[in-house]
């Protein structure tokens, strides 16, 4: 096999306007998508991809903390990287100079997310693999060593992590079959908070038809009337047996969010996403008692391992909404994926990547840690812009087949946007 | 009096290399302190400055993210701005376009910082008067207004703030008299870790000859018996009476810092601060019920209110080092102080200004909310490089008389450093 080692370092600041009223919700009001590209050039050739999500021109800081963060890569083989590759990222998540600007969490982070995923994309495109084939091949040992498990010592220790994928291998071939049939998807596309009623109805009958069972609504409006109106219009839409998901993007305090959850109960959510503040661990379980049996969603703004392992051990949520955009990439990914199994919470990403690197991490998720195979959200709105866009249908992740991580955007490979 | 409407926003990427072995700890091996400078232009010819501390070339990206994120300020008036400064505040930690960055955390949160330290600063310096006396003559309804307490409701409502301000009126004048007698200082500057023993004991013999009382040392060695050993110097060197902090810079997982916290509590410090992650709220209730009595301090990078929120709620910690450079600048700052009053814990700051600005606020906190004065921690190494540097006198700061917020610059202002 050649070394493809790493020959240059670069950051792309991309920005992809979006549809109008499209990405609005009640806390972010703009419609710009953009992806701050790590790209991994290597001597055999081969081009790395790695994205993390931020909404506006702050954007370019992260590009500029790219470069900053990635200066040990260049000269690296990548198979001796991705050897030890928990290490590596400990060591970049820990660099003396930029750690005070987190630490593990904020720009840096999301700059260390962008180059994980990029060498994610390399190593498996070095190997000529998709990445879930990757990582399903990889002994339980190599797997472990791709995580820093610093901090969580007392609660996954390397050990447990092996444990846990030891005692997941006899029943693999019973969750194999998912790579015939395709992972479930849902629709987050019909409900954005600037859309009129018109609208979601007609995106939600589009919807349906495409084979989707499952629905996300922006909720958290300035007017609490309209949210009920809204969910009384997506319950009737899509029927009683329909899978109805609500999110408020952080837009309530606590004592808000009891009232407005408490009138949203009557629609059957499967859950509220971001009821309030992020970093507010100690109201999610407050939240979580008062509301009960209604569940909590959150994950997209919890930055690392350290803050999940607090909303898990305190019982502040039920769905474990990682992203591998904002976690430090596909290492950090996976690391709380295995905190999840842990805990018994399943895991339906956030999908900062527009689905395209977690449709490779679900499978892995389900086949090797025995998660559920709940559902991935699907948003559509960038699928023009890569070069293998995610392919559902009949409202199911088709799984991809291309070598790599599904990252590689046309503009950054000589297309334009 | 004249508007002092603000005419232009800029920042400064200023560096400051330290003397040799300075500034080391367990996890910041480099030797240099950075401030992203912000600077408020104003048409009466005033400008102010703000500060925010980083430790390395990350810097920059703060700067850029002050010029981003201070957008809506040109054009507004001081007295304006500042008499409604928590919704601003507000408006600009949640500016859209930007908040996915955070939100209230990293990079752009600091930049905030930096921008509301230039406003205060500005403002305090339109009014001529040094910036604790402005705080201390404000009525209880202006400071309110200065705070952002949103996600606070539950513990800290405006009503809870301004009771708390009116219930420390009357005893006033019972703190007023530390205007006179200074604030207690602490030093940190005898411990660094790369320090050898010899430079320890000469550096705490001249700080005691100094008038200080109180020291702290850097621990988290990678060979343990080294912190056994210079603790023990440094309480032999300061004798029973003198007080001893140590400091981990959240080197230590959780297992472990409960082992070294036990060994180093035979030398009776008065808190060991950051022993481990600074996101890991469990980690420190575990540690506090393992190691009592020992107390544990932290703050420095706990980087907003809600954070600290669910660190007081949990007692996670006992003693509240805020900093008006980490967190969102004064407002936060002192939010934070009303936050640590409600649950009775001392406010002693981590001074990532080097102690110009925070020597105004501990005033504040002693005398309009009746803090205790407990000290404030003292680091020399930058005190050339500012037009007023703090003045510390038998170990006491002593308390500032020029207008404005003590954080001026002379390179930004015609020097060069």
């Amino acid at each position: 096999m050649p070394s493809y080692a790493i020959s240059q370092v670069s950051a792309c600041d991309a920005r992809f306007p979006l549809p109008r009223g499209a990405g609005t919700d009640s806390v972010h009001t703009n419609s710009e998508y953009c992806l701050a590209v790590t790209l991994l050039e290597s001597e055999g050739g081969l081009c790395g991809t790695g994205i993390a999500l931020t909404l506006g021109e702050g954007n370019r800081l992260v590009c500029e903390a790219i470069e900053l963060l990635a200066k040990p890569l260049p000269g690296m083989a990548i198979e001796e990287l991705m050897s030890d590759f928990g290490r590596m990222s400990q060591q970049m998540a820990d660099d003396p100079s930029l750690r005070w600007l987190g630490p593990h969490k904020g720009v840096v982070h999301l700059a260390l997310a962008s180059i994980t995923n990029a060498c994610f994309d390399l190593w498996a495109k070095s190997r000529g693999v998709p990445l879930w084939r990757l990582l399903l091949d990889l002994a339980p040992e190599e797997i472990v060593r791709l995580l820093d498990l610093s901090y969580l010592e007392e609660v996954m220790s390397k050990q447990d992590a092996l444990e846990l994928l030891h005692s997941k291998l006899a029943s693999r071939p019973d969750r194999e079959p998912i790579l015939q049939s395709g992972y479930p998807g849902y629709d987050t596309s019909v409900g954005w908070m600037a859309y009129d009623d018109d609208q979601v109805r007609d995106l939600t009958a589009h919807a349906i038809g495409q084979g989707f069972k499952a629905f996300k609504l922006k909720v958290g409006s300035a007017d609490p009337e309209r949210d009920l109106r809204r969910a009384a219009m997506l319950r009737k839409s899509i029927g009683d047996s329909g899978i109805l998901m609500f999110d408020a993007n952080q837009h309530w305090n606590l004592p808000v969010a009891i009232r407005r959850c408490r009138e949203l109960a009557q629609f059957r959510p499967l859950w509220i996403e971001e009821p309030t503040h992020p970093d507010d661990i100690h109201a999610h379980v407050v939240l979580a008692r008062e509301i009960a049996p209604v569940k909590i969603a959150a994950g997209e703004h919890i930055p690392n391992r350290v803050l999940f392992k607090n909303f898990l051990q305190a019982g502040a949520l039920h769905y474990v909404q990682a992203d591998c955009t904002r976690l430090a990439g596909v290492s950090e990914f996976l690391t709380v994926s295995f905190l999840a199994r842990k805990f018994g919470l399943p895991v339906p990403p956030h999908v900062g990547d527009m689905g395209q690197l977690h449709q490779h991490l679900v499978l892995f998720n389900n086949i090797a840690l025995g998660h559920e195979a709940l559902f991935l959200e699907h948003i559509p709105h960038l699928r023009g812009h890569f070069i293998f866009p995610a392919q559902v249908s009949g409202g199911y992740y088709q799984t991809p087949q291309e070598p790599g991580a599904s990252c590689d955007l046309k503009w950054t490979t000589g297309g334009s946007h």
